[in-house]
This record gives structure tokens, sequence and C-alpha cells, in this order.
């Protein structure tokens, strides 16, 4: 009987996240995965599948997190405007604080979102997600009169997005993006 | 006496950096290169040194491209602010005709920006550059009074800098981008 492997499949996954984040897809080994899991490589493929499998479930859980933290960042807000810059004030003090990693999905879109079709469709309904979220706090904004009602909701949900983007990759080689996130802001 | 290998360089770097924009530096394989090349894998070394030397060329070959290509758009246009308005113009209507492969300089900020030292320093070194190219437009156009005169010019350089990454990087997964890039110029 083959013995058993017994490993907490979250932080495995939470470790593994982090790796494919900072070397990216194509940067990371079989070994760092081998290394970061502590599994070896027949557990590795017994549980998790290929590189390619893990890479994606990585992704889920990321999308997971960061909703989540979309979510709370909406919740504790007062207004739905104030969510909005809540968040982004929240990403240029992180970045300010010294976090320089940037965005596992800006990376994963350089990476992989014009080479990989699964991955770009991933991508993709991700983004529209999040467009969806930030339209629906701009309307609910424009009916609470906070928001430029002649704007429309949609083009400025992609704004944000795009901005989001931005900021994100420019953090890495830039941390002082305070200022730029107040112009980013000041259409709204 | 070895026989002597003649190419076109210029046109071996072209191909190459096509190469590594599109799959990236981790993606592409010493194989790729050698095919890319048309050289052998001796003939490769000899020439070019090794992958990441030829890498580093032709990131200096993207920037110069670039740097052409800015000077030209702010050497045609009329006003200060109209040779902004037509660099972000050209670069939505390149989007919406279909060209969704991004910035090289962008994907190699998402995939090495924050891993290797060498590239890191590059890519502040040109993101100084650049930044540098729209405060001196924008302060033009303050002079003339057609921006703004009560911003900080270098806030509003680094804020076009941020927005021209996330749109190359949106453009991946997204090619509608021109209502946005009204947004993003409506606060010069």
């Amino acid at each position: 009987m083959p013995k058993s492997v017994t490993f907490d499949r979250d932080k495995v996954i939470e470790n593994v996240m982090e790796l494919f984040w900072k070397k990216g897809y194509n940067g990371t080994s079989m070994q760092d995965l081998v290394d970061a899991t502590g599994l070896n490589r027949s557990s590795f493929y017994n549980s998790f599948g290929d590189k390619f499998s893990l890479f994606e479930e990585t992704l889920k859980t990321y999308q997971k997190q960061q909703n989540e933290m979309l979510q709370e960042s909406f919740t504790q807000a007062k207004t739905p405007k104030q969510a909005i810059i809540s968040l982004f004030k929240g990403i240029s003090d992180d970045i300010r604080s010294g976090n320089q990693k940037g965005c596992m999905f800006t990376s994963c879109t350089a990476e992989l979102g014009g080479e990989n079709k699964q991955i770009h469709d991933f991508l993709v309904d991700n983004k529209d997600k999040v467009v969806n979220s930030f339209a629906t706090l701009i309307r609910q904004g424009q009916q609470m009169g906070e928001i430029n009602e002649r704007k429309d909701a949609e083009t400025l949900a992609l704004y944000l997005f795009s901005s989001l983007q931005g900021l994100r990759l420019t953090s890495m080689i830039e941390p002082n993006l305070e200022a730029v996130t107040e112009e980013i802001l000041s259409i709204l």
C-alpha cells in the first residue's frame, strides 16, 4: 500500500502563489515547486496534476483573495465613491510602504495574456467582473449625486480598471504614487 | 581557420526582439533563439554572448524605436498638448485595429522588474526619461495656457506614464479603449 501524503493544501497553494507571483509562470521551475511544496515529484503530480493545473489553481485563489479585499473595502466605506477612493488609497499606501510586488494578475496578463488562450479567457472574465463591480458603485454614486452623472459609468469603470493596472505595474519601478492616485481619482 | 559568419545583425535583433516581446525572457528557449537567428549555438554565443546579453541588446533597440516614435509624434504636433494627445490616440487606435501585443517594457517590468537588479535599473532609467519628456511638454503647455497651470507638471507626467502602462497592459485583454483614453487625457 502506498504511503499516504498529508499536508496543508491551503498553505501549499499560498506558498506556490507567492512563487508564481514573484518569478512568473515560465520563471518557476519544477524544482522550485518541489522545494516550495515540500513534496517529491511523484506526490506533487498526484496531488496537483501538472504545473499548469497548479498555476490555474493559484490564480483562482488569488482572485478569491482580491475579491474579498475589494468587498471588504466596499462594505467598510460610507458611500460608493468613498469605497473606490479607499481601495485606490489603500493600494498607493501599500506601495509607499515598500510593497513593490505589483499584482499577480497584472504580471500574468503581461506574461501569458497574449500567449495562452485559457489564461487569456480567465483574465478577460476577471476584468469583466472587476469592471462590473466598479460600474455598480459608480452608478450608485451617480444616483446619490457624488459622482459626475454626465459620465458613462461603464467607461469610468474600465478607466479605473486600466488605471489600477498602470499603478500596480508602475509600482515595481516607482514607489511614490500617492499624487498620481489623486489625479486618477480626480475625474470621478 | 574558422568559417566567418555573415548575417544582418539589425534584422536578427528585430526578430529576436519580437520573440522576447511575445514569449517573455523566461518563456524564450535557447532553441527559439537559434531558430530565430538562423545561427548555430556556437555562432550565436560568439556573436551575441549569452541569452541575457542579447535580451539587454533588444531592450536598448526597443527603447530607441519607442523614443523615435515619441519624438516623431512630438515634432509633428502643433502644440505640446496636441503632442501628448496624438501619442495616446495613436496607441488607442492601434489597439482598436487589433494590436494586442501590449508593450515590451510593460511585459519586461512585470516579468523581471522586481527580480533582476540590472533590468530594474534599466527600467527605472527609461521611466525617468519618458516622464521627463512628458514633464517638458506639460510645462510648455502650461506656459502657453493650454494645460491647467495649477497642476504639478511632474505629477501629471508620472500620471501619463502610469496611465500608458495601464492602457498597454489592458489592451491585451480589452481592445476598446478609446473612451478610456479620452478620460485619461481629460485631466490635462
